[in-house]
């Protein structure tokens, strides 16, 4: 292993980012913006936004909870220890590239039986969570046919290496609420340093 | 603010994706394959290896933590339940954009006062981190000479809206440590089989 | 309320932890020693031994895993970052007060599934989790019968106010699995020493 | 092994429950009524409550957040995903046996540069945490004079066995905690109803 280790020229490595940069892009161009702008209004008018998701999902669910608390909203994360109650008038998303994670979808119902209102992002509109939903976020998945030209080339035949339990859903909409939060600042004015005073000094 | 939302053209949003991807594109062009060759050297010859970060660097830690359990790799994040101590042979990964979030160095020395080999993921190879790690592996922070053509003209003037805090860096180091996970599958031959058997089934 | 506080004797306070002293006299007298026999059988023989629970049962869970770790047993909490698939020849640890509780049920139900054996903590041993444990060990819960003497006397009337929503129960688990603990440290021989070689340099 | 678990009674579990009970007696009789006022005081006048120890103190730490978050306060755990900055104004509660945990001291100097209060629960008033605290509160560790009568019997020389790494500051600082929420409640008139309309409905 040592030889292949030192020989290697890394470009499993460097065409999977790549291909990321590039999946990326064809995401920017497919979401849909009728579906932004109702996520938006529907987290703009919340009383608190709870975030949940399972595994890779949920880390990404935590990401963006930080990143709302950054912006002064009062958000929480399902499961963690300080989390109360969701009530009606609060905004629960759900972070599930099949939209069937099992934990996540039973919580989804009961999202639903209390009255507050469910945003799904996944990747599968027709499935579960997505038929629960007052707004589904749907985010591509990588698919075949998106790698052109030289990415082609060299990933013919070894996609599934380069795609290890569909690692691109959880880092796409990583991006897509990042950038969400981006469009957030711009609508609300918030400034960077509103931003930097509300991040813990605390860890 | 329910006009201004229900008349965006979500340029913010939209930008913000295609900036990453251009970002990641520079990254993958950036990367020091010498550094990646000694970091899997070092990841494949551990005995255990060990991730930590802070906030949302510390989320992407657990994400590459656990892809690497995936492929059968005994991986522990500091600070969860059932870590056990640091040894010698062990490996320890730390996650930190500026290379001086102080209780990511304090764990840094002890790390190296225990004799255990210390990699650092930092957008700065010369800061407190950096000067004690074994392998630094530099992710290339974002900056304005990235932006350049039509997404120069959408961004002038409102290019720290699009970095709230510093996000490329955890998205960057995200995409590079499942890259790299992409590269250790394609040394190791692991299957996507392989991997599926050991995704946890509770969660 | 200032005046409150600065009268007050601490009353509901210390009866509150002499209460939680008595009911744990009781609970040490009301164990099944052939459950806590087959109990430690079950984690002696465990290829790995995985804890689960929600809420501040989940809290107990971690304690119990950590200690096993510190023990050398191979320890995981269910949700954590770098926690395997369950297997064939584990032992899935669940802890809930009355047994009801819905997430843990439903992994308790797919734990019998995969064909590991379950092991259930619980105030009800006639309930969903009881039903499909292979062993149960029952941690009583309060009752008023346990309030006997000058403790009848200054509680008479304010029970509920001591036992908000049924902390007792969790404090007895947390105990009960601490003893566990110098069970199987009795059993196995295992020194401070080596208990102090695993506990985590970096946290 | 099979033969002694076979034949066990059980004495280490049952001795270490009762020794518990015991201790926990003590503990009641030994606190510092005047510290308990001025803890309380300062909790009930806080903006928000922050919480924070390391490995099993930090389990009680979040226990203790999640009563504080029942009944009605805003209570955080430091080092969760959601927790805002710490700011002038707010309590920060440092669970820590030995008042000498590396990471929880750092945290402790930070929160009085902030000017924010500092509330140390510690067995040992004469260390780093308790010479920075506003308060003290003292929960007398476990000693041999604890121990009299049968259990003295029972239990001597096989002392060690039974605290491994000095758990009855952890359960006899939860119990107190939750105590010291049973005084809050008598103190605001929460009732249980309100404490159940808190609890979270999605985990």
């Amino acid at each position: 292993m040592k030889d292949i280790i030192s020989s290697t020229e890394c470009e499993h490595l460097i065409s999977s980012i790549e291909l990321m940069a590039h999946h990326l892009d064809s995401v920017a161009k497919s979401l849909d913006k009728e579906d932004i702008r109702q996520m938006i209004t529907y987290i703009m008018e919340a009383d608190s936004i709870f975030v949940m998701g399972a595994g890779r999902s949920g880390l990404v669910g935590k990401a963006f909870a930080m990143r709302l608390m950054h912006l002064g909203l009062r958000s929480y994360v399902v499961g963690e220890s300080t989390t109360p109650a969701v009530r009606k008038g609060d905004v629960v998303v759900a972070i599930s590239g099949s939209g069937e994670t099992r934990s996540i979808s039973d919580l989804g119902r009961i999202t639903k039986e209390i009255g507050a209102t469910l945003i799904t992002v996944t990747s599968d509109r027709d499935s579960t969570l997505g038929h629960l939903s007052d707004t589904i976020m749907e985010i591509k998945g990588r698919t075949k046919n998106d790698i052109g030209g030289y990415l082609e080339r060299h990933m013919r035949g070894e996609y599934s290496h380069l795609t290890p339990l569909g690692t691109s859903f959880e880092i796409s909409s990583l991006v897509f609420l990042d950038a969400l939060v981006a469009e957030l600042i711009s609508i609300t004015g918030a400034s960077e340093d509103d931003l930097k005073s509300r991040h813990a000094k605390l860890e």
